[in-house]
């Protein structure tokens, strides 16, 4: 049964005998085979379900540790900028533990879901009038001057906890797959997990590196234009961020695997979100699919190499954001009245269409 | 790391050599021990956090073995009617095996995340004016005449999955709980757990029983009051069900265990649910606080012997009603204008009210 991240993977993390036993069970996600997706593509296609993890998304491997650490620094309350995940996660370890939680938000522009998580879990919440990295700003300037300690991604121990969902690849594959294609919003995560296959290869439980394939949403694409965005736009809310505070470590994982960082247009990453729930039965959030867009472009632009592996990281989970597959799928279920001829007409169609 | 329900509990369930290895990571939940709500109840408590499976709820440990045999048995289509649940997992395995998957749900009465799972996954979904029992009383007729196989839960191999949540909990506790609460809707999933229990007393793997207390909620208790309920209404969607399919198996269940059908009202199931969320950190559906607001009820009627120990079943994860959670918590975030200064006098009177 599941340990969490802290106690499973103790000897990697800065885990101390003062550290609470902090977990909701987060990480050992599934990978899954993606059997249909691998032969469209080319390559076998792995999909590491981050959206499995307790409040929804990846953010729960750095959050637990952050959390875990700022209660054993004394910390009586913690406060984060956030597009959505970031928060759930931050009130939901903040509420196991008795932390106060403070969530700043871009008003109007993170999916409902996530809102109710912070809500429910008793954060305070904060929505402003601006975009994610003015809210960032601001928490940081909070965290300066007030005895609160922040925990966006800038806190270091997130990417501690993070990276261990790179440690669990290994683990899932018996080897570090060839690419490993993320979704790139603020980049702590791309960060995090190439800290993790190194740190695995040093430990000698991992004997290669994948190339790390990074991908922004074209309208959030500052790394891939060389410069911050003032009004980052995508479908993509989670990572519709426009000047993302790991950009230099992004760039820095892609150039030392052999990676890069590309963006995918609002437009494919639909496609790939539509793709990766029919055909595989896996519901993930739309910046989640950006992994898997990425890929396809990768492979139509003839850079995979046949039989090659590739894990495709679903940074959250579909439900966070309903909305977006309603209005995606653009299929409206039928209404009628309730009665058993008029269902008897509608099961007749749909048997004669799908013959 | 997970294996999925059908091959880790294949000695107790009808999977044969030509059963499809079919598993989205299914079970292995998370058993939280609830320290606050212990305190408050004066008994342990456990939340079993169904809601952490692959679609979200409970549904897919019994789905994943109906698909299964239903494609073993040379089904290529199945159906089912549903408040939500059971239809998103439905169409999750049904994608992952390549079946078409026919659903039918009683209109504008689902959760939104549900709905939006059925469609995104590609099911084929039917919205009738009507409520839960008329669309099953349907796709029974249908299933009858047409070669598509029923995945309600009169399906009896969703009984079997199920019952493997029964297992994990004598695995997790190291022996069966005192008592398991768990919400009743359509009746099938209390069923399952006390066949689960039994079966593990049989074969040696636990030495003894629950008391197996299920919860209605008020507006759809048609077990607590003896008889069926036209027009079942609670805020509790998955449990809006005024004629349980599996009603005379929850009776027996309730009176071999020495436990009881019993009804909580919507107030105590929201009060329940902001608890679960602010003292535990974890986020569950509105009927899955059933369990909990019942074993508050039971706890204040005298009835829980102080030291015991309760697992409360939480069947549904939050996100599956986003709404309902904003509106449960009535409190609305504050919006204010993105300037340093609006920002700093906020959190200025945050931590002034948090002294």
């Amino acid at each position: 049964m599941r340990r969490g991240i802290l106690e499973r993977y103790r000897a990697y993390l800065p885990v101390t005998e003062h550290t609470p036993h902090l977990t909701l069970f987060e990480g050992e996600t599934p990978l899954y085979h993606a059997q249909r997706l691998s032969a469209e593509i080319g390559v076998n296609v792995y999909l590491k379900h981050e959206g499995a993890n307790p409040t929804g998304s990846f953010k729960d491997r750095g959050m637990v540790m952050a959390i875990a650490k700022a209660k054993e620094e004394g910390s009586t309350a913690v406060i984060c900028a956030s597009t959505g995940n970031t928060s759930a996660s931050a009130a939901a370890y903040a509420a196991r533990l008795g932390l106060k939680c403070y969530v700043v938000v871009p008003h109007g522009r993170i999916a409902m879901g996530k809102l109710a998580q912070a809500v429910i879990y008793g954060a305070e919440v904060l929505a402003i009038e601006g975009n994610f990295d003015q809210a960032l700003a601001m928490v940081r300037e909070i965290a300066d001057r007030y005895p609160v300690t922040l925990v966006n991604s800038l806190n270091p121990y997130r990417i501690e906890g993070q990276k261990t969902a790179a440690f669990e690849i290994c683990e899932q594959l018996g080897e570090a797959p060839d690419i490993l294609a993320i979704p790139v919003g603020n980049a702590g995560n791309i960060t995090a997990y190439w800290k993790g296959f190194k740190e695995y290869v040093q430990a000698g439980k991992a004997r290669k590196l994948p190339k790390m394939w990074g991908f922004e949403a074209e309208g959030a694409a500052a790394i891939v234009r060389g410069e911050p965005i003032s009004e980052p736009e995508t479908i993509a809310t989670a990572i519709r961020i426009g000047n993302p505070a790991s950009w230099k470590k992004a760039e820095a994982a892609a150039d030392e695997s052999g990676g890069c960082i590309d963006f995918v247009t609002d437009e494919q990453i639909l496609e790939a979100y539509r793709k990766i729930a029919e055909w595989e039965g896996v519901f993930c959030e739309p910046a989640s699919a950006a992994s898997v867009a990425g890929l396809i472009k990768m492979a139509q632009l003839g850079k995979c190499k046949p039989g090659s592996k590739a894990v495709c990281v679903l940074t959250g989970n579909g439900l966070k954001d309903p909305q977006t597959a309603l209005h995606a799928t653009e299929v409206k279920p039928k209404v009628i009245p309730g009665e058993m001829k008029a269902v008897l007409e509608w099961i007749n169609v749909e048997m004669d269409s799908a013959v």
